[in-house]
């Protein structure tokens, strides 16, 4: 009976236990430091204020539940030791015959950490519900001041990164202050609203053709985002942002310009690219360690096309399912195959019911698109209920233009250490 | 044109300004804290994982949107003054020409402060998603340990206070480990987990007949939970709860025992009872200024049965519009009413499909009950959005018997400041 020890329910975990699920010989244990297994690309949404956090996640146990051989464990890795085939994690030690790692990717601010407190990243669902908070919390201060100037400044929103996750938090941003509050406040007009998008390339999207680019920049600037290419962040603090040097007054600011693989802890002498992320083999292992897999985010797969994968949702999947083979086919006596990622495309939102879509050669924007990047999510939306319930979030939202989960909902909880009046919003 | 300020935007504050919404010589002004309406009588589901915050709360500015003499500030009181009619809060000062002052109860542990760290309330948002937290990460923490006492202690679940939440959160619990978590755990039977409700009177459900309170009693422990009466709780901590001298080692302690209403900043001199609730007058009014009104839970009205009226959903519903007629009967130049409540009776819902109800001398139980119960919470619940979930939420978990909100989520977001691993549930 082998062993084969996951760390990480993401994309690739869930996938590769999935398919070594119900498997002979094989007893899978899942590792991950949260409960649930969260459907990354609709996160956005979630601090967008359209969804809410259960709606884009599922405890992995639960999607697990029916294979027998495969038990699911929350919990921190704190050591890998491949070659005693042992991982140590908070609650005790593992042996394993197999491992595979896939803790995905986590934001980083090339050098200034300090950043992150005035420009939350999206990449879990606390810094989701963060962003939510802090977002619609500009919107309340500035109901309530009498300073223009600092008025404007709460009604300044900037996004870091033009990559598909700045896009879509932009579009996102420029669509609510348009449409869903227009009618809601008193003293403000939030369609004075300004949402800048920074992109320190070119041009946004880079990953897409120049054409369907510029179509999402349009798209962007009718819901009245200004999109700003060749422009460099230089610093930014509670004030707002400075942009090649010129100020920007503005309180909330999101950043979506980079995430790097999650550090191996214990895992020395192992290659990593300059994303931090695992080189890996053909066949998905490190380190010249055969039994031990790295995919997803974390792993720099340059085999294929000469250059790394992105850190896409489908990459992570297929090298999920891919591990698992192997290791079945291990078992087997059958030799390996080397991974191929097949790529079926890529697409970006931008607001309500526009979009763009790639398909090989294939290419096509506008409404259809957007059907198209609706179908795709709710068709791979991790669970019958989620899929449905969103559904009828985006029917609710698409009809009413309203957005059903607008709470800005502190942290503490406590009334005897805190204050729950502390945790107000400040006006920063 | 008169200014009528409400402090709070829960039951009393909300039916208040609809009802002075769109009414002629009025400008009306609510501010609350947080941003959304709460739909308190369900908020035991978020904490039992089984609705989101957003299922069962709403912007107050949205519901209010349509009524333009109505705006909406997110803010916290510092302090009132009755003589100068002016309230001041952290954004600046509000003058009023009347105050209706309803801005609830909070948690009391009679004295015993230090309790609430380790014994959460439910009254908040952030409160319901705490004791989820606790909750779901006793059940994960149980499945990792191999000490058994240990086990034990962790699916030993005490809630404190046998009132209608304590009865509502021992019974979900019950249920919960009976049936949702059953097959989704490797290690552990969730079916042997311990659920005792401490009730310090001689009986559950003081406020319901003798007879339906002893039916809820055999439906708990139908759900597993036991039930002990005549319990006084003398000590908590991180170990357990001791019970008249004698310990209970459990990890997730709930308390539902007792509430008191908010302190007034700043109203000195005002009357209040010995649960810290204003004492009013028959028209609701406080200490003499006939245009300074208190309603809901944080107002004490004994002229009707010559003890107060409960903290309940209608009583605060029903004084809130009484205090906007009284409003517009001033303007009008009629003289003001005394308040009446009208009792429609009370229910409690123990679990999958049982509820107790109470309608004057009418007195049902089991299901038809729990069909009546449903019914009435979702005909009062806020929104026809909120609703249509609710509902679709429950039909999808009385089929599949399965939560849709089980996410343990942590209250950390920045991953520079703490490593978001070290936000793993602890095993305390």
């Amino acid at each position: 009976m082998k062993h084969v020890v996951i760390v990480g329910g993401g994309f690739a975990g869930l996938n590769a236990a999935k398919k070594l699920g119900g498997a002979p010989d094989v007893r899978v244990t899942l590792v991950d430091r949260q409960n649930y297994h969260l459907f990354q690309p609709l996160l956005y949404q979630v601090a967008m204020a359209g969804l809410s956090p259960a709606d884009i996640a599922a405890p992995i146990r639960s999607l697990l539940a029916r294979y027998e051989n495969v038990s699911v464990l929350q919990g921190r890795i704190q050591s890998v030791d491949l070659q005693a085939q042992t991982v140590s994690a908070d609650f005790g030690q593992l042996e394993f015959d197999y491992l595979l790692l896939c803790c995905g990717a986590i934001p980083t601010y090339f050098g200034h950490a300090n950043w992150e407190e005035y420009a939350p990243s999206l990449k879990t669902v606390p810094q989701a519900t963060e962003i939510r908070r802090r977002l619609l919390s500009s919107f309340e201060a500035a109901e309530r001041v009498d300073d223009s100037a600092r008025r404007r400044q709460l009604l300044t929103f900037v996004v870091i990164g033009g990559g598909p996750t700045g896009v879509e938090l932009a579009g996102a941003i420029g669509e609510m202050s348009r449409f869903t509050l227009a009618r809601d406040f008193r003293k403000i007009d939030t369609k004075l609203t300004r949402v800048i998008l920074i992109e320190s390339g070119p041009r946004i999207l880079p990953s897409f053709s120049e054409k369907q680019a510029s179509r999402a920049t349009r798209d962007l600037e009718k819901l009245g985002v200004q999109v700003w290419p060749d422009s460099l962040v230089t610093r930014i603090d509670e004030d707002g942002v400075e942009v090649d040097a010129k100020r920007i007054h503005a309180s909330t600011i999101l950043w979506a310009a980079g995430v790097r693989g999650v550090e191996f802890v214990g895992c020395d002498g192992l290659e990593v690219d300059e994303q931090g992320r695992a080189v890996v083999d053909k066949d998905l292992s490190i380190g010249g360690h055969p039994n031990a897999f790295v995919a997803g985010d974390q792993a720099s797969f340059t085999h294929q096309t000469g250059k790394p994968l992105p850190g896409t949702a489908p990459v992570a999947m297929q090298q999920g399912r891919f591990v698992a083979r192997a290791i079945l086919r291990d078992l087997a006596g059958k030799p390996r195959e080397a991974f191929r990622f097949f790529d079926r495309g890529q697409m970006a939102t931008i607001g309500r019911s526009r979009a763009i879509v790639e398909i090989g050669k294939l290419r096509f924007s506008g409404w259809f698109a957007w059907l198209t990047w609706l179908v795709v999510h709710i068709y791979f939306l991790v669970g019958f209920k989620n899929r449905l319930f969103v559904v009828l979030n985006w029917a609710w939202s698409y009809v009413t233009f309203r957005r059903g989960a607008r709470l800005i909902v502190e942290h503490e909880w406590r009334f005897n250490k805190t204050d729950a009046n502390d945790q107000t919003p400040s006006e920063k």
